[in-house]
């Protein structure tokens, strides 16, 4: 049997990967080094800006995306994870090229709210405007009929995409107060939990400490989560 | 010309990889993803245990390392480092087998040593005691002159070690106070500043926000800067 091994095409951004790696550490409580998730990481930020291609102001990442793909393939990835969620506008041409089965960052979350206990109320979606406008979470939401909320196209303009394009300059402070700024307008708006579909957004709220952390389902963490999963079914079958 | 990619044998521990792909964004103030330096990080912490190997109670880390360098130059690496200090006890045998150069963490740290403005007094050097054994730093500070002290086989036993292991149990505020206090033994001697020649140290100094931190050598953040140097440079005579 191929040892498990997640592949995670990274680099978008760079900070994010290095959160994702770090919650698949939390996410697993261990005793020592060679009990956590094995994993390869293609971590090349040079793939063209996801949110300028989906904007018309900016080269398709597909390219690039598929040769860290092919890369991940070849090195002996038996699932591959992407933590961005505006990258899986391209999941499905991802997943067409890949040998290996893509775990999708989306049905990830939507597992995590399905364990949350669930306050009456609809879900705020924050997310990049490509990932809003190409309803990754929406369709989700309405096939299992829960209520959601998203920000004005004003708010994107105003608070979430500079929150999340200071997270990637490393201004986490002022990143932060934009994204929960996003995110409380939700709330005021009637939101009784969160989603952070975009991987940005937790970097910030964690570095300010932001009271929306409790309410809120992280994809980056449910991603991990998942992951944790999948090896310790692995590990749990081999020791059969 | 092959493209820049720097090959990251990780994993040892995890923690310690997530630190210096940090460490490397946080290195280069980047106003975009796409400038950030590309890795590929074999990030398999099922190698066996370094320090065990060293006291004869574990197998050796030998093959999985080997097999580790194979897939990070299958992959295309350019440059391959290790963020872990005592691995480097296998650095001859590594370098023998990659066909890309390996950058070596003591020579990284030596470099932001003596970029380091240099207070009268001795070195202090914290590492594990496979890589003191090994002689890793001490035969660097012998050829260019520089003192330094260690600590004790007991310091060892009962702040160093146990305070080691506390960072890879994720233990970070218990893991940080232990290995403070290795540290302060060796100031308390005469030691005017100090080299932290163990991954897991900065982690667990940074958590409790050590007042030593300015005082020390980060070896990890070192290779991060040496990996950011190299990355600049390519990028530099690429755009000639």
């Amino acid at each position: 049997m191929t040892p498990p091994l997640i592949g995670v095409l990274g680099g978008m951004g760079p900070l994010a990967t290095v959160d994702f790696l770090h919650k698949l550490i939390v996410a697993l409580p261990a005793s020592r080094d060679q009990e956590h998730v094995p994993t390869i990481v293609w971590n090349v930020p040079q793939i063209p800006d996801r949110q300028l291609a989906l904007a018309g102001t900016g080269e398709t990442p597909l390219p690039a995306m598929l040769a860290g793909i092919a890369r991940l393939n070849a090195a002996g990835a038996t699932r591959i994870v992407i933590p961005c969620n505006t990258a899986h506008l391209w999941f499905d041409a991802l997943t067409a090229d890949s040998s290996v089965p893509l775990i999708h960052i989306a049905d990830a979350a939507l597992a995590a709210l399905a364990r949350a206990t669930s306050p009456a109320g609809p879900i705020g979606l924050i997310a990049t405007r490509g990932a809003l406008r190409a309803e990754i979470y929406q369709a989700r939401f309405a096939a299992q009929g829960i209520p959601f909320l998203t920000n004005t196209d004003a708010e994107l303009d105003e608070l979430f995409t500079p929150g999340c394009y200071a997270i990637k300059n490393y201004e986490l402070e002022r990143g932060g107060k934009l994204l929960e700024h996003a995110g409380r307008l939700l709330l005021e708006r009637g939101a009784s939990r969160l989603v952070l579909a975009c991987t940005e957004v937790p970097i910030g709220l964690t570095h300010i400490s932001s009271e929306l952390l409790p309410i809120s389902i992280d994809s980056t963490l449910a991603l991990a989560e998942v992951c944790v999963a999948y090896w310790q079914q692995c590990s749990h079958r081999s020791r059969e």
